[in-house]
């Protein structure tokens, strides 16, 4: 895909996250089964719903942009969750299991705060106000996300590990 | 590795970030040397002495670990910067370009804010004091290291390439 502009950037930007979003709908449920406490395996099923609401968001954002909704592979994706697999196979308490799991979650919440905070301000210089509206609800979700996360990872879930 | 406690899952995400950011050291030259805007360029050659200043700050804490410093291949970054480099080469224009390398740039910010934390939330589990300390300057650097990004994102660099 060559890119020209920032609309092109755009576009550039939604395939992949759209791609990420997919895989993620792909791989929470694996990661609630996986989870020993019921707090993190609670925390990601609710987050596995709250992302097939974000992949319907992104395909009425491929819809104001004119074009089929289309996932781009996206090497960022697949690093952090290539990652949260090795840890899950790796770590051998279950205690352990869980806190480098919830390690592994975060990372994939901050890779989309950062994603969905760009495609926002790439929408605003493109005067896309529809777009910018949907993406910021999801924003809202994932940075609420990742504080439910925090709140797990500085709780009890590590002193039971430890 | 094989992780079995708390403390075998720390030093394995502090091997992870030592491999992620002795990688930076590598690409963060060929970055600011790649971007139009001076400010882009500043930013990034600033952020790269952050980094080395980081990697030395990570060696303290593998010695008070009584450890050798020693990373271990990280596919999280392996993958961000991957997506840094098909950007990089895909950019036509240089404006379009330095908005998708500050793009990148953020979601290394976004990487390794969320490993820092949570190598503090385990360090503070496991009573490192001295550790929580090196490495909550880190997170601090990291923090603004991505407001400034977020400044300049939000500014004139997306502007100038639309």
């Amino acid at each position: 895909m060559s890119v020209k502009t920032m609309q092109d950037l755009f576009i550039h930007g939604l395939k992949d996250i759209y791609y990420a979003e997919k895989k993620l709908v792909q791989n929470l449920p694996k990661m609630a089964k996986k989870a020993k406490s019921p707090e993190l395996s609670d925390a990601i099923e609710q987050h596995f719903a709250e992302t097939e609401n974000q992949v319907a968001r992104l395909e009425q954002v491929f819809e104001l942009c004119d074009m089929a909704p289309k996932g781009k592979k996206c090497p960022g994706i697949e690093g952090l969750l290539e990652e949260a697999k090795e840890i899950m196979s790796e770590a051998e308490d279950p205690g352990v299991r869980d806190a480098g799991m919830l390690a592994a979650a975060q990372s994939v919440e901050h890779y989309e705060i950062s994603r969905y905070g760009t495609l926002i301000a790439w929408a605003e210089e493109l005067g896309m106000r529809d777009a910018v509206k949907l993406l910021k609800e999801t924003l809202q979700e994932e940075k609420n996300a990742d504080k439910l996360l925090s709140q797990l990872a500085e709780g009890k879930l590590n002193r039971k590990a430890a």
